[in-house]
């Protein structure tokens, strides 16, 4: 924990920053940064950074050698040439201090019916001390609070003594690569803290998540001997409640899980898009359903894959349609791990410290049965790797919106948390 | 039957043209015309009657008073002025003979994916007998046979005692307005031919249509507390089952229909069209299917559509996302009768002696459960409405293909029958 003086100085320096962090988050929730589509938030971001003084590698996944590493994700139908990463780095004088990353992801997933939003998910809209958008509290609340974390230092004029690089990322809702390229283009450091909106709590564990295409084609039986189970539409039913029962024995077998096994059904399948056919009078021959499920972290990716092709083809044989035409089955996207934060690191008890000082109370922790970009940092390059941030409602639903006093508050426990694990200057 | 002389005649007649009928079907098949994008091939039909010397009167569907008239059926999302009708009418020398409507629709329905064609959807390609692409069956082929039909009298020196309109309508394949905006432009006449693909054979009866879209949009529970039952997708599915249970039960009441009381299952319901959601890992909000829905001649539209209203509502209690969020039902095409072509007609007689004389075998007569346009000439214009024409395969799917063989004995039939119909002056 800071001692109370720098704490005092940190926080001054928060709530006379926090219009301006506001303003900045407002900002960032008004880019449309879907997936593809987030380059221009980076640009600026880049330049907002460049503006602060910081050293900035603006660099994009076709830039690194994503396929050559075992946990790269495939992506389809987006251009890695433009998916823009930033990572923003200020390094200290020396190098004694302890190093940290910290890193947020800028992409937002897509709003859904615009009418189906009380204000307009790409406006910023502030009321009654909570900021409404998409990607509001998932998670660009995080990212403002890691920028304005760091100018509280710097406006309580205190340097941090180990390297800080602020990194934000694309990929995170759909493959990962984003955070993964950013180790592969050689950034390490001695904790990493992802300041997603866990409303003040830490993450102990988080479920790892695989998407897959099921794509269902063929010539159906004609609409005149028809009478069911013979259009691809209902094939595509008939999957999807096979994978039901698919997804019931896997949280079976989540019982047994170290970090789940209090968790009722951990694993979560969930189909999120469909479409099939093209006129109501025709039999549809083709439909496709991008599906995500879950794992627990004591499950191992390849073989819930496998485990889902043999569902797949399991339910073959009850459908006449399907008897004929073998559906397809791509992995379009996550192929992530779980991930579990072993309690007991310094990195941990130092944020503990810094949360108990800011919010006057101990942190607590959750388990999560969404991913996300942890894995990268603790699972594959071994560093304490802490998923704390802000909190909010409505992540990929409607009304999406992040609690300015949250935010305020875990600014300041984000700036407690830097000044702690990095040693300060000037203090 | 015409005399054997005629008979003779019109045959060399279709015989000699019929190079020019194949060539002329293939320019009919090159035209892409989809719902809302028939005018160009409207157009061109039209210069090419004009240029034969008929009378054209070509309008659209905003030119006729359509809502006026109880048995429109709603359009949604194509532009009424857009839907173009050519009537091309050949006058008689006197009033005298009898009158006769020959009517094609060549509106097709979506071709579906492309790769799955043998040959090109819209190239028209010739092979081993048959002419493929969509529509080339349904009905383009029995717009070529009536034309050349037509043509066979003229170089036979025969020029029918009656007049005769040659009609190309659209929305055949959604509402059945073009059919029904003809009768409203005035045209009438003593009979009506509508040349479907039937094989030579005549439609004794055919079930009504309705198409309706369910739509499904809510707040869903969240992903981390959903199991089953709680997104739009799966929410769809129940629904789609809910129907399948009903159409069992309307199957059950058409055994007792006149007409379709052998006919196993003569209701065909059809999800045709389903899209939803947005992303794989968000909770879909929101689905919809486009369905179908088939009725015997002897069931009431307004009766059938409170009995799906009537099962989407009771699907909604055993579902946890409808309970909360009730599913919209759109009404948004065909709202059919069935027909039954009373057996006894005179222009029945006429049609069957003109097929024995080409075909040298009896027309035989088939049920169909799909709807055509006799319905609007036959149920509510009380004219004899004869569906009659060539034949082949593949109508709604893929590699469809028109028999040329069949396609030149049904032209040299339906000759005869505008012959011995309105009967000929230069005999």
């Amino acid at each position: 924990m800071p001692d109370t003086g720098i704490l005092d100085r940190l926080r001054a320096a928060v709530d006379a920053n926090f219009e301006a962090e506001t303003a900045f988050l407002a900002d960032l929730v008004r880019f449309p940064s879907l997936r593809g589509r987030e380059a221009p938030l980076q640009d600026w971001f880049a330049r907002a950074m460049a503006a602060r003084g910081y050293q900035v590698d603006r660099f994009t996944l076709a830039e690194v050698p994503l396929e050559a590493h075992e946990k790269a994700a495939p992506m389809v139908g987006v251009d890695p040439a433009g998916s823009v990463q930033v990572v923003a780095t200020r390094r200290a004088r020396g190098a004694g201090g302890r190093s940290l990353i910290i890193q947020g992801h800028i992409d937002v997933v897509p709003e859904g019916p615009a009418e189906m939003w009380t204000h307009p998910p790409y406006a910023g809209v502030v009321r009654d001390g909570w900021l409404y958008g998409r990607g509001a509290n998932d998670m660009k609340a995080g990212v403002a609070a890691m920028v304005f974390a760091m100018d509280a230092l710097r406006d309580a004029g205190l340097t941090p003594a180990g390297d800080i690089h602020l990194q934000t990322v694309t990929e995170e809702e759909s493959t990962g690569n984003g955070a993964l390229s950013t180790l592969l283009r050689g950034y390490r450091a001695d904790a990493c803290l992802i300041p997603e909106p866990t409303g003040g709590t830490i993450t102990r564990a988080h479920t790892g998540t695989l998407w897959f295409r099921l794509r269902v084609r063929g010539v159906p039986v004609h609409v005149a001997v028809a009478d069911t189970g013979t259009n691809a539409i209902l094939s595509v039913m008939h999957l999807i409640r096979a994978l039901q029962e698919h997804t019931a024995a896997l949280n079976e077998r989540a019982k047994e899980d170290p970090s789940f096994s209090a968790v009722r059904n951990p694993i979560k399948f969930n189909p999120g898009i469909i479409r099939g056919g093209d006129w109501a009078s025709s039999t549809p021959a083709w439909c496709e359903v991008d599906c995500r499920i879950g794992l627990t972290p004591s499950m191992e990716v390849a073989e819930v894959m496998r485990g889902v092709e043999r569902a797949v083809e399991a339910a073959r044989a009850g459908d006449a349609f399907l008897a004929n035409n073998p559906p397809k089955i791509t992995w379009h996207g996550f192929q992530a791990d779980g991930y579990v934060l072993e309690p007991g690191s310094e990195a941990e008890r130092v944020l503990a410290g810094a949360h108990r000082a800011a919010f006057g109370a101990e942190m607590e922790e959750r388990l999560s049965t969404a991913v996300n970009d942890t894995r990268y940092y603790g699972r594959y390059y071994a560093m304490p790797a802490l998923c704390y941030g802000p909190g909010g409602e409505g992540n990929h639903g409607f009304d999406e919106r992040t609690n300015l006093e949250l935010l305020r508050k875990t600014t300041l426990s984000m700036a407690a948390f830097i000044a702690d694990w990095c040693g300060v200057e000037g203090a």
